[in-house]
């Protein structure tokens, strides 16, 4: 099989999601630098790779994807029994897809606006919008309400398993986890657990490590 | 199997979701109506169904469910066999992946504020920001553009077949085709061709039709 590119940052969350899922899945891939100081995700070429130009985009052969859930949900279906399964024991699924769903609707629009404005803006110089910050940490406390009531029950978010659904918000948890929003995940038993958990990951450590070779 | 309950209201777009994909499978259904004037959904016992306190939600026997797009993946592929198959023939389907993932994060977003912004408010007495609304719509063009360039290509967005990609969209483009926006459809060839066909669907219809029986 032709082997697996990944165009990207490595400070992209989008594009750390797609590496967490190669390490945890211990697939070899290419990590491709775009150079997004130069607006080269707006290039023709990196058009052809995804018309919306953002990172990341992965290319395997003829094959070629965007969007970074596409590509984890792409990558742990075609290399099932290969790493960590990353979905359920036995099938259907209905849970893992609702948790999958969850992180999309209902924790990243949410946690990564607030990241835009407490981490993101003042890194490139720009004024935090307090009052959107304060918005945004009052609804990011009441998701983390539910998500306290289901880690409860259930050791990880879909299952008793660690799943694409868990995996999907490392790169926001941790950069809120650099700020003081760390708090509302502290104050949250089982979400500190959780966190705690899935944060250690040795391949979580891997897309951190990449970020030190840049 | 026990039967299927859809909790939800038929102005709910998340909703409408969840009632066009069983009509297109043929399944029968109980619509159980939520009344969200007085606040139902934020009752214990619907929070009980879905503790993010929103519609729809799903139960069949033991299991329950929401976010509609996980509803509506779990019918595809529990139903796989009955109505319309929703996904693309064969296997692995990874441009259904991407596509699907394209509505939820490229699409929905503007298209549900814009809706919000030039449907919802002047429905509820309350003004439209008209520079958001603006923002927005020269937002979705871009994403039109897109559209259009792959509607070009293939008769549907994943693949030659109607797909749940396809039918996510239905709720909200049905919203903006009663508005001014419409004109971004129309003027597209590609993407105006492909408005015409999903919406004219008989299971498009069902659901329209829930309204006035309302
Ligand atoms: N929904 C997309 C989001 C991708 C995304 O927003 N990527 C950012 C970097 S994290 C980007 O390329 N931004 C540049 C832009 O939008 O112009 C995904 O999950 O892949
Ligand atoms: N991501 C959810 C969105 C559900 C949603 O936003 N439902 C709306 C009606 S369309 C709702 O219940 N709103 C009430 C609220 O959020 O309090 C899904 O797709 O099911």
């Amino acid at each position: 099989m032709a082997g697996i590119k990944v165009h990207g940052n490595v400070f992209s969350t989008a594009a750390q999601r797609v590496f967490a899922c190669l390490y945890e899945k211990d697939i070899d891939f290419e990590f491709v630098p775009v150079d997004m100081k130069s607006g080269e995700h707006k290039s023709e070429a990196f058009l052809a790779k995804n018309p919306f130009g953002q990172v990341p985009a992965f290319e395997q052969g003829d094959l070629t994807l965007f969007e970074s859930r596409a590509i984890t949900q792409y990558i742990a279906g075609q290399y099932a029994d290969k790493g960590t399964a990353l979905t359920c024991p036995g099938k259907p699924m209905p849970l893992l897809l609702v948790w999958k769903e969850v992180e999309a609707h209902q924790f990243d629009p949410i946690a990564s606006k607030l990241n835009w404005e407490i981490v993101l803006k003042p890194m490139f110089g720009m004024t935090t919008d307090t009052a959107a910050a304060e918005e945004l940490e009052a609804k990011l406390a009441k998701v983390l309400d539910v998500y306290e009531a289901r880690l409860a029950q259930s050791k990880f978010l879909a299952c008793d398993c660690f799943t694409l659904a868990d995996m999907h918000h490392l790169p926001n948890i941790q950069l809120l986890l650099g700020t003081p929003v760390k708090k509302h995940f502290d104050c949250r038993p089982h979400v500190s657990a959780w966190v705690a958990n899935i944060t250690a990951r040795p391949a979580w450590a891997k897309v951190l490590a990449m970020q030190s070779k840049q």
